[in-house]
């Protein structure tokens, strides 16, 4: 049994009483080094296997090996294992192991953490991309980004930052203000739960010049996106159009 | 003090420790009547405060008038309450209770516990889109569907059917089969997590024809996106680009 846990942002109290109780049931704990560590802090006494990032496929085979050799293994991620995670390269290796039934379990990924710490800012529809081009080309990055801003989807960007990618979010504000204007309301949020949280609230403009690492979330408000009592509000609509 | 609690699909596993926590700290839990009564299930010996849909504003303004007084009050939406929840609405609202704070405890939105079901369809970039037009325009909706496909995101549905909207859904599949592949692997979740769950992986043109209702969520895979053993997996590109 192999069980894939999105833990949030890393705290106990961030974790479904699902994923908690999924955690505590396991033998083994399988994870990116950083986030087994945050596990570890309130789950004691497993077996804990953890390798870097880039290493990925290597860590999902052995978690997929050890459970086909009956252990009872979970598979941690941050945020939600379905999000940027680690589930679908779970099952795409899982053919060469046809004996492992595998469970995914839901987490709260750092849109919706994030967006709770600047307020309201995904009420309507929106989009959610990842700024990393370790495993897709650039341009498909930057058609996506500026058809969603055409879409006037509010826009999560995961991944803004990271070693050898310090202007990556600078490039992207730059599609953007082709299309949106400079005053749009934008936030980002810094370890969402964590040691060091801090939150922002600013211009698309000022969001270009802003340094972001991997640690970081952004939130790039749509054409109704306002700032209430200094938090990022995507009304839905329910002032204008009825809902009374 | 008013604090806003995504609950997830409904039962209480899929609660976070924290919503739970601050569901059995508060006094009076306001909610629409199908889910203030998942709430009621585990959490007794509250004062419940119900309005059935289309009472939004008068739900909220309820809640922030009980917090002004000094309750301590929960007010909970399925999901997430910042993803077509109440959050936005409360801040919107507030601005009339400058004394009351508020405060976001994110959920597990049916994007996450619907995906979770159906393998792993979001694990690359997605939009989140609402078919439900009572507070915005069909065009608009269109528009973000189609741009949205030419994008190759993957696409959520939420809202996809309901009472006078039974033929959304078919005409949203006419104007993505305009754009992507009849065979498109696309999945759907009825009452996620709750008596009744069923799920589904069918192409595009066979989702055309499904019949679905509010309680339904859909997803339309990317370009990438397969069925494996029975799953829906939207591959991020370990396998392709690098990561081993």
């Amino acid at each position: 049994m192999l069980t894939i846990i999105g833990i949030g942002p890393g705290d106990r109290q961030y974790l479904t009483i699902e994923a908690l109780e999924a955690l505590e049931e396991s033998e083994v704990i399988v994870g990116y080094t950083v986030y087994a560590e945050l596990v570890q802090k309130f789950i004691k006494d497993k077996e804990y296997y953890t390798t870097p990032m880039t290493q990925e496929t290597k860590r999902c085979e052995w978690a997929l090996e050890k459970a086909a050799k009956g252990r009872r293994v979970a598979l941690v991620c941050s945020g939600d294992s379905g999000v940027y995670g680690m589930a679908s390269l779970v099952y795409e290796l899982a053919e060469n192991f046809p004996s492992v039934t595998i469970r995914v379990i839901p987490g709260i990924t750092a849109a919706l953490s994030g967006g709770a710490v600047l307020g309201a800012p995904l009420t309507h529809d929106f989009a959610v991309i990842s700024l990393s081009d370790r495993l897709t080309p650039l341009e498909r990055i930057e058609k996506r980004l500026r058809l969603a801003a055409q879409a006037d989807l509010s826009i999560v960007i995961y991944n803004p930052g990271g070693k050898n990618r310090s202007d990556y979010l600078k490039k992207a504000c730059e599609w953007l203000l082709e299309i949106l204007p400079a005053d749009r309301v934008c936030g980002y949020v810094k370890n969402i739960g964590r040691e060091g949280e801090e939150s922002h609230i600013l211009t698309l403009e000022e969001l270009k010049d802003t340094p972001v690492d991997m640690f970081t979330t952004v939130f790039i408000g749509n054409s109704s996106t306002k700032l209430i009592n200094g938090r990022m509000v995507t009304p839905r609509g329910y002032r204008i159009g009825g809902g009374n």
